[in-house]
């Protein structure tokens, strides 16, 4: 028997949530989606998908399976403020990817992320909404939409170095002196008065 | 009609050479790979394989369709010293990603090596024996080894979020001025001497 009109609670009705978010996600990215959208694609009420998912933060996290908030993480990390937060940031993040409970999940997503525009959206929205736009938010600096995509350069450069490519000695060097020798390259990102600055002519020699 | 023996030269023997050559670098390494083994699995004699590739070196760049020799570029991008090289080897990166004509094959192997380990090993050896140990060798620094890892991290974070990721603005900020704000993170991982060194106890706060 067809069913008609909207669904209601059950895992089938999550899974669709999921399904359609996933697309209109990948499709229109994270802030052109609605959870109104979601749930009509979804052929269910909108607070069926607040009920699932809580917020639309949330919902988008559940999309890409990732194995933890970077909302619950990062304002621990910048709460120091802005000087040091380098080596805080690396140490939290190398925590996170050295521990297999999150980091064998996470390299999942980012391996299928690669390997598809699709999916490779789908990271570069996480990253920018989830990430980036939360570290911004935090830090009172000019040209932060730049600074912080070159805080994400290196951090990317970190996990494809150690984890994907596995490249030594940085695959098994100790976190804590990857923090040391990284930090302060995030420090200057955040910080640097010249990070944007058009260099003068000729400078690349 | 079987064939025995070793092969003489055609465009056959040449693919054998190539898919030989892969099987071998990507099975046991760069290093433990010898032109002589690689002759070997293809039926045909050693000089055959100089014939078509030349050096060991040029083999293995052939066999990951490279779309330039790192040892062309290097010499002369390190020629002015350690001092200001991180922004001439960030703007030569830039240079050879933007153009499409070198960029394109490069995203596509770069691509490839990350969906696959037998690949994502292909790219490590790249890496490492292509590229970091010509940077090591023209370098006259304490931890190289460490220093180009980190290096090679900056590097490929910034063409994951230029290249892959696609995120802005990285994606579309002038190549001078990316390389005027990550040059110094170069020089510092060449040069400075805290790098690799243990923290202090507690420094990760």
């Amino acid at each position: 028997m067809a069913r008609t009109g909207r669904r209601r609670g059950s895992p089938d009705t999550r899974q669709a949530i999921l399904d359609a978010a996933r697309e209109a996600f990948a499709d229109k990215g994270f802030d052109a989606t609605s959870i109104r959208a979601v749930a009509t694609a979804a052929g269910c009420d909108p607070a069926l998908v607040h009920h699932y998912f809580g917020t639309k933060d949330k919902l988008f996290l559940a999309t890409v399976q990732a194995p933890l908030d970077p909302a619950e993480v990062i304002p621990a990390v910048l709460a120091g403020g802005v000087q040091g937060a380098g080596g805080r940031l690396v140490g939290t993040l190398l925590r996170v990817w050295d521990d297999p409970v999150t980091g064998t999940p996470a390299l999942a997503l980012v391996r299928s992320a690669l390997q598809h525009d699709w999916s490779a959206r789908m990271l570069r929205e996480f990253l920018t909404t989830q990430v980036l736009r939360k570290v911004v938010a935090q830090l009172a600096v000019d040209d932060a939409p730049l600074r912080t995509a070159l805080v994400a350069s290196q951090m990317f450069g970190l996990i494809g170095v150690r984890y994907l490519l596995r490249i030594e000695p940085v695959a098994s060097t100790p976190a804590a002196v990857l923090a040391a020798s990284i930090g302060p390259t995030i420090d200057r990102y955040l910080t640097d008065p010249s990070i944007g600055v058009d260099p003068p002519p000729g400078a690349d020699g």
